[in-house]
């Protein structure tokens, strides 16, 4: 026996992604269901990215949920650049005429989507067990999923997979559907949350001998910090002293004197990488977010990057189904992904110029990021290259 | 039996560092005399880079040796840039506030220095043999060599190493006594001299998937163009139509209308190589030129980067003698190398965006390329980084 239901768009995946994407259809009259593999409390605790883009600021905003981003999001209109023994701010703002970003955690974002969808009416179904997409070729595209033991079938016109790197989705397209771009890199980031007060009002990126550092933050109080370690580093061989104690030498000369210790009240290791598969359509299936790309974490654009890509599907299945437009959405691919291969290109190149890369003979690559670190210090036009990536390039 | 001399300055090398060197040393009413391995006819023959940064234009003038130059340089206020199916300017004058290039062959200087240092009674000594430097650790140090079967000795107060890459002053310094970074790419330039008039009226850089290729000139009736070939080529393979052909491909879709065929009348490899030593001075040793460092082609900064070296030199030396200041010259290398790295990060950029990297999976890599050259053409902070660079930083 199958229960069967249906909506307007099936939305596969409870991240910020689809919750963002449900929530702007809401607003404008459309209806959607969200299907998560997870429980609740499981999403709204995921410690992610923290940096948002005045574009994802702007989408939050129309879907009107940003009341308490706008209230506790922390302003910031420059970061700070550390290394070969220096540290200087670039300032973001003046450099974009007036553009800044907004520090405020993904889970803070998530638990503000879920809050305003579910206020709304709006349908998710957590632990959605086995979701698999079926017809996608066709006009009359469909989900099965169990819940609580019950088999069902979700009916839609297009399918939104917001389901993650390792979501079903785009594990679904046929074969030679779609062409994989990834690079993975040789380190990882050691991060912690800590209560004690940021090193400084803004993020300060360091590249050091000894390894990449980040100077984070998700509020006043809280601290968020990460330092570069390699990729199959164990936990356990990192203490909270030795984290202070890295994050205090990577630094530069006076990191004894800024760091402050506070109590560490999360601690985990991210692996790097860079993933592109596109198109990111197929017939009635559209892949957004993290189920299309992967960004290393440096810069910040992953969240914003998914943002960006819900941003283009919105306006799309809005005209769609508003407006009887289906020129937009049949654009969706080649628009999001253009801004895709610039973010993808700008998070590869902050994160080659500040790590430091292991293996042979690498004394000429190091000189070239100690060159270019200089360069973007003394130049304009290069920290207004990284200003206006940062900030996020226009849509 | 040994002739013995002496001279303030004493000049390993005929190229254009060392003639640039003597020239300027001789207006300001140092002495020099220039030891050159070769013949004067070898010199004059080489063929080698032909855009010339503001800098070294106006060193030239301070010289007094831009008569020719004034008139016969070609002045480029913007290059172009071919890459995916598009082909775009950079309008470099409007970037810098109206700094341009001036395209005159490395050939062409030689020889006006030459004739300039030989009109004003300056001693080049051609055909030197077994040049080597003695006792640069003291205040007196010498050069011996045999000229004509009889042997030599220079006294001087100091050595300039104008000698090149593979010149005996580096050669010749204490194990220890620099550091070498060195880079060597996987793919060297084919280029030919043709008696046909260029493509078009400034450089075009071209990326393209069988390989780069660059369209640049000599004058409005000589082209010089190259391709992107393997390092371990025999130029055997490669006929003037195979030539032709490849430069027509690689401009992009309207290579085949604008690629003119001529006759070539020259066609040689040159390999691509980084590589700085440094510091650039040992006690009475200075290396100026390419006896300190090379850069690959891309962005034409090999002669410039020599100007460089020979403004911050001599500016040394004519404090020391005239002024008897000896400051400037003990600052030497550093200003000299703090520079190289800059040009090295920039022609080490400019070559990785724009070459066929070969060997095994680099699709990622060269969708970065493709981004950024994307990116290059979007964005007018990005043409600036390009244009600021490639007329020159500032000494």
């Amino acid at each position: 026996m199958e229960t069967r239901h249906s909506t307007q768009v099936a939305i596969v995946g409870g991240g910020p992604s689809g919750l963002l994407l449900s929530q702007l259809l809401h607003v404008n009259g459309i209806d959607s269901v969200i299907l998560e593999r997870k429980d609740r409390a499981y999403v709204e605790g995921r410690i992610r990215a923290g940096v948002l883009e005045q574009g994802m600021v702007d989408l939050m905003r129309r879907a009107g949920v940003s009341d308490r981003l706008d209230r506790e999001g922390l302003v910031h209109g420059g970061i700070e650049i550390a290394g070969n023994g220096k540290r200087q701010r670039i300032p973001m703002d003046e450099l974009t005429g007036g553009k800044v970003v907004t520090v405020y955690g993904q889970t803070e974002v998530t638990k503000d989507l879920i809050a305003a969808r579910l206020a709304a009416g709006g349908e998710i179904v957590f632990d959605a067990d086995g979701v698999t997409p079926h017809a996608i070729d066709t006009d009359a595209p469909y989900l099965t999923y169990r819940k609580d033991g019950v088999d069902q079938r979700l009916d839609c016109r297009y399918i939104a997979g917001c389901d993650g790197f390792h979501g079903v989705c785009r594990a679904s397209l046929p074969q030679g559907a779609i062409n994989v771009y990834e690079k993975v890199y040789p380190f990882a980031w050691l991060g912690i949350l800590a209560r004690v007060a940021p090193v400084a009002d803004e993020l300060i990126y360091a590249h050091h001998d000894r390894g990449f550092a980040l100077f984070s933050m998700r509020s006043n109080k809280i601290s968020r910090n990460y330092v570069q370690v390699s990729p199959d580093e164990d936990i356990a061989n990192w203490s909270d002293d030795r984290v202070w104690e890295e994050l205090s030498l990577r630094l530069g000369p006076d990191g004894g004197d800024l760091v402050k210790e506070g109590p560490v009240f999360e601690k985990s290791i991210t692996p790097m990488r860079s993933f592109v598969a596109e198109p990111m359509r197929h017939g009635a299936l559209f892949l957004a977010g993290d189920a299309a790309h992967i960004v290393p974490p440096t810069g910040a654009k992953g969240l914003n990057l998914a943002a960006s890509d819900i941003h283009y599907l919105s306006e799309g299945l809005i005209a769609y189904f508003n407006r009887d437009d289906a020129e937009p959405l049949a654009r969706y691919s080649d628009a999001a992904v253009a801004r895709v291969w610039k973010a993808e290109r700008f998070s590869w190149w902050m994160t080659s110029l500040l790590h430091k890369f292991p293996g042979g003979d690498r004394a000429f690559e190091e000189q070239m990021q100690l060159a270019e670190i200089e360069y973007l210090l003394s130049s304009r036009a290069a920290q207004t290259v990284l200003a206006e990536n940062y900030v996020g390039l226009p849509y």
